[in-house]
């Protein structure tokens, strides 16, 4: 056996704080951080699990292969009798996306969120027993973002008491939904629900896809996979589908009738049961993708990170070790950022959690009161968290150089694995949209004597806001966690304003006296500043979430200083890319903001002994990283070399192709070559 | 046949210019534009080229396939007598980066470049008829950036005439030569050489590395194929190869001679061609990559703008259509810019193409005098027009919301096979901090009376640039392009001044009084501020080249006015971007920073009209754009719907481990099942 040897420990050795004790930190708790580890462990050495050779398989092995990992999984969660908390675990380690997959995350949830208790009684057993297969299916090949608009068609007929799906046209074909080309066998399908020729719009409905017997498609049934998406790995071991249904029946009672029914007559109804319930099922989505965004950022952080400890280059003096790159100032101001960010995602994240809880409470004794908010808030941080995770892994990949463009990376993968995340559960433009009307409109009310609280409080206080002057002097003034939350609050709060007050002097085009109509034409003609206002908002809810984690008590030798650090760093960092809108509101001055730059460079100099343990906190395994860059021991190069033998161009001496392209070419051979 | 029927066509009457004018604006010449129509319209009827089902290749598969299409280019090359420019064309309209693009982009250009007169009879033609395949084999497994640290030998054998090279490490292994793993059968090894024991740095030599007769690798000689990297397709056509060297002897006159040589007696020269003639080589390649940015990023933006026309979502009134998504400001304010950048990278490409001509005509009559401003300028575009380019595909690929992830919009593909020119020909970073060295030490002349031309001309002029002020009073005073060139010019100059300044008050932390010391440890200290001053010369020289472009002769209806919105638009967008950069250097103040917006929405709305005749300037076939959401006629969703059915997963029915997997999960037969 190789005699293991970690090229880190150096790098390790340095770190200035109880790397276990931020372990904790990381996951949450102490529980959280045993099941993870627990879990992560077992995923990790079981060789069903095995990453090896992933990118190198075609569509349809890969597809197989994930089916045999998610088999396995059931398998292991049925017999250790896993805790729905430990399956989540191990299907998140295994770290695939899978055709199984949306039967937990979305048809489960949506039956509970949207089913009467019969119907709940009626399939959730079968669901959570795995013996029906379950999707979400929603989007169509001509609406995403616009749920309002799709075609697809349920009409009731009294008859038979059924309701009759139709796809009327192309266009109307459902689009997207994971698991529904190839394993479902049921969905959730979206349908405007027709009664007695009115259109009472869109409502779920459970639809029968496969034959249990045999799997293959009910009558009426069309359906397949839609194609290869994205990157080698990624979302291809998944059958995202379409769907075509030809006016298929279902019995009246597999409508989801917890909000709204039909009855036996075809009447339709509202129930009692407040609409807004179904907001719940959203703002948890969006809180998972919160903290599904810090997972995936915190693992391409993880990997350049130790990668840029391991490279060396340029600047050997007397033939001695060239530089370590993560010792060049460019190298860190790119990375350093990033770590701080996965912090802040994670504690943001960690909030959202509490939120939902919190509102799913109050929904419960019908206090809507805090939903448009908690709607804000999550919508506004699933964008900005997937748009600057996205991003950031492949700054990550970039700053591995170009061995970070190999798939023995990982990093290729996890973005073209990651990337949709700015897509699906909202387009993250249209997200931001929707934040800009919720701030414009809570400015607008802040003349009507109107108290805010939780995260608009800020906007509370505008006038102060409006006119105050940051106080910094010198850079050690920016340390100061509330110096740095008044900018944040500053400038959102001017964003707003401003934005609020041109929406009101803009002209109408049709009727200059009309006052919707004009903050209505105002708002569209605004809404590339108002997508930067909301930016400012989710940054600032970043920033106070953050702060309030260092109030809070975290025991661990020197944890807190590195959290306060990562807080600087993050806040600063984030000051700094958006000093425009700093200076143009005012909200600090030139001077002040060159003075964060010397502040920045001295906090980068304060976690470069720390960087390598901040990566290892999060604790994760090198099968769930599925990197040779970011192997925790950073013996990197002999097994970039091995990895490489294993492609199947290496199999034969001379290439596949020799005797009938390269040969006729070399010998001037080809006038007569059938190619 | 069916009936074609343009999308599009409402689109393409409201152009307000002259669309073939404007296609040879792009094109560069009437010649240029012939030639590209021509065989790009040859490329995409012949069968053979067809991309058809390329996302669904396994890697042996995918690499035999494109072995195939360039040995039946290399044929139609012979058959029709296909001149230089002419053959390259073919091969990038082919558009797969196929094993011996090296051999003519690099393998040639280095010989001409390094090899005496003898070398290049002897070699060149040899090349030129295909007789022979080389590659560039410069980087190592633990060397790229850094060449001065290859570890390579090349030891001259005195005894024999010969050179020994070898590879004493594993770092030392070549890696990533594209070419190098299963087709070349010669390359340019670059490795230190080695004369009675002295050092003498790195020097080209030519190994030939696999037989002649039968492609097998010689003795001494270990090579292959390093695996797969990002994107299903991408790179994953091309070899990129590994190569360890086991003292493998050549011939003296095998290394490249023009400048240094050895002699029979093993005694090292150097010639009396100036070393800086090398330098013309690189100027050359990056010169290429700058314009193979436009041409990406046109494909891109051309993809989005088209199905931005052709998607509607929202916005429907009494039932009538949606709103196509390109008329959202967020959009535009996305999509627009990118529109302006691609034709402002064109126009900067044409500049430095001249550029080169001129440096080379120089270099040939020994005036060296323009070279390390060439050399700035194509280091600095370089990796300006490509991280934008990166970026700006993956930004049009979520311009097209989820579509946009399926390969079949060719986006995906088009981003995985580009990222890499972000590292390739020197990485992007390393790059810009050689741009700031020279623009520190431009700055830091001033005193020296020298008097600055070119595109330092205006640092020349700082004295004006610091005190100025810019004039902008109304919205419309910004599309003044002398007032705009202004503008980036003064932030430009006072960012490099101000860091020229920092840097000189900057202490040393060794030795306090010596100054070369202190600028050292300045510049590495402050080379964040560094890259942002370099990144500010870098815009601004597009924006001024762009400038110039405006003030030519441009012939065809309207042709001229759309080039100044592109340029109005290219530039305010860029301004606003950066608006943190002019306002703390005070390069305008908050109000010109917010007439800016104003003069930019007014921009969008005029260009809006022309959008899609703007990309239709370029002049692309489906074929080379290959994509169903880009194309010509904007029949995107029946193709959608169709290309889907093509994937291997819905050849059956019931899918491929439904036996396996599926049914045991569903009907609880896991526990006794071996999976
Ligand atoms: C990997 C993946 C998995 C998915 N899984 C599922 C699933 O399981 N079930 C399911 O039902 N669906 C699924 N989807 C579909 C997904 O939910 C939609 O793609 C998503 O909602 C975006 O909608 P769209 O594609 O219609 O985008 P579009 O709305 O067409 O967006 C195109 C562009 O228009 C812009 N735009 C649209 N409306 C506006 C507006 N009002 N103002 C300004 N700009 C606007 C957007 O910002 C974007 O730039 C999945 C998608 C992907 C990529
Ligand atoms: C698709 C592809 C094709 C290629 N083809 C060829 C080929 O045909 N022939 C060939 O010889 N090579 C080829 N290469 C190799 C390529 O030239 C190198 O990858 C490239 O030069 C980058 O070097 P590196 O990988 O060593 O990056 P590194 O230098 O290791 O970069 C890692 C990180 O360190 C940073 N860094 C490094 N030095 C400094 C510094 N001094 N200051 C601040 N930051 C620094 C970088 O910015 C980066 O973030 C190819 C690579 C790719 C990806």
């Amino acid at each position: 056996m190789e005699q293991v040897v970690d090229y880190l420990a150096d790098e390790r050795r340095k770190a200035e704080f109880d790397v276990e004790a931020m372990k904790i930190v990381w996951a949450g708790s102490k529980h959280d951080f045993d099941v993870s580890h627990r879990i992560s462990r077992l995923v990790a050495s079981d060789p069903v699990f095995s990453k090896d050779g992933k990118a190198r398989l075609g569509r349809n092995e890969a597809f197989k292969n994930t089916l045999r990992k998610s088999a396995h999984a059931w398998k292991i969660i049925i017999e250790l009798r896993l805790t729905e908390e430990e399956a989540t675990k191990l299907r998140d380690f295994v770290d695939e996306p899978a055709p199984i997959d949306m039967h937990w995350d979305m048809f489960i949830p949506t039956i509970i969120g949207q089913g009467t208790e019969e119907q709940q009684k009626k399939w959730l057993p079968l669901a959570y027993k795995l013996q029906i297969i379950g999707c979400y299916a929603q989007t169509e090949l001509g609406h995403g973002s616009n749920v309002q608009g799709l075609e697809t068609t349920a009409k009731f007929d009294p008859k038979t008491d059924e309701f009759i799906i139709n796809s009327p046209t192309l266009t109307s074909s459902k689009w997207w939904p994971g698991g529904l080309g190839r394993v479902s066998t049921h969905a959730v399908v979206h349908a405007r629900l027709i009664t007695d020729g009115q259109d009472h719009g869109v409502h779920g409905f459970i639809v029968q896809l496969r034959s249990l017997d045999d799997h293959s498609p009910l009558p009426g049934i069309t359906v397949g996979d839609i194609g290869m998406k994205f990157g080698n790995g990624a979302y291809n071991t998944m059958d995202n589908g379409v769907l075509r249904l030809d006016h298929v029946r279902i019995p009246r009672n597999q409508m989801l009738m917890r909000v709204s029914e039909v009855t036996r007559e075809g009447k339709f109804m509202q129930s009692d049961v407040p609409r807004q319930l179904v907001y719940g099922t959203m703002v948890n989505a969006r809180q998972k993708i919160v903290s599904a965004a810090s997972c995936a950022l915190s693992r391409a952080v993880c990997v350049a990170m130790r990668y840029s400890a391991v490279r060396r280059q340029f600047g050997s003096q007397d033939g001695g070790l060239e530089t370590q790159v993560i010792d060049y100032k460019t190298q860190q101001s790119r990375l350093f950022p990033l770590l701080a960010t996965t912090y802040a995602y994670r504690f943001v994240g960690e909030w959202l959690k509490w939120l939902y809880k919190d509102v799913t409470q109050r929904l419960q004794s019908c206090d809507f009161s805090t939903l448009p908010e908690a709607h804000a808030c999550t919508a506004g941080l699933k964008s900005l968290t997937t748009s600057t995770t996205a991003d950031g892994i492949e700054e990550c990949r970039k700053l591995c150089g170009g061995h970070g463009y190999l798939c023995s990376s990982g990093l290729p993968e996890l973005f073209a694995f990651y990337v949709p995340a700015c897509t699906y559960e909202g387009d993250n433009f249209v997200l931001l949209l929707q934040v800009a009307r919720f701030l414009v409109k809570t400015v607008s009310q802040m003349g009507s004597g109107k108290k805010l609280f939780g995260t608009t409080a800020y906007i509370g206080r505008i006038e102060y806001l409006l006119q105050c002057n940051c106080d910094a002097q010198r850079a050690e003034d920016w340390i100061k966690p509330s110096m740095i939350l008044e900018a944040f609050e500053t400038r959102a709060a001017r964003m707003s304003f401003a934005c609020a007050q041109n929406i009101s002097k803009m002209p109408s085009p049709e009727e200059e006296h009309v006052l919707i109509k004009r903050s209505r034409s105002g708002f569209t003609e605004l809404s590339c500043d108002l997508v930067e206002a909301a930016v400012a908002h989710c940054q600032l809810l970043v920033v106070s979430k953050f702060k309030e984690k260092l109030q809070q008590n975290t025991p661990g030798k020197g944890v807190k200083e590195q959290l306060q650090l990562l807080f600087g760093i993050y806040a600063l960092s984030l000051l700094h890319k958006h000093q425009g809108d700093f200076l143009s509101t005012g909200s600090i001055t030139p001077r002040q903001a060159s003075l964060v730059n010397d502040q920045l460079r001295s906090l980068y100099a304060q976690v470069r002994r720390n960087a390598i343990a901040l990566v290892d906190a999060f604790n994760y395994t090198d099968h769930y990283l599925g990197s040779v860059l970011g192997r925790y021991d950073g013996n990197v190069y002999p097994n970039l070399y091995n990895e490489a033998w294993k492609d199947p161009l290496n199999d034969s001496v001379v290439p596949d192709g020799y005797r009938e392209y390269i040969y006729p070419m070399l010998k001037q051979k080809l006038t007569n070559a059938k190619l």
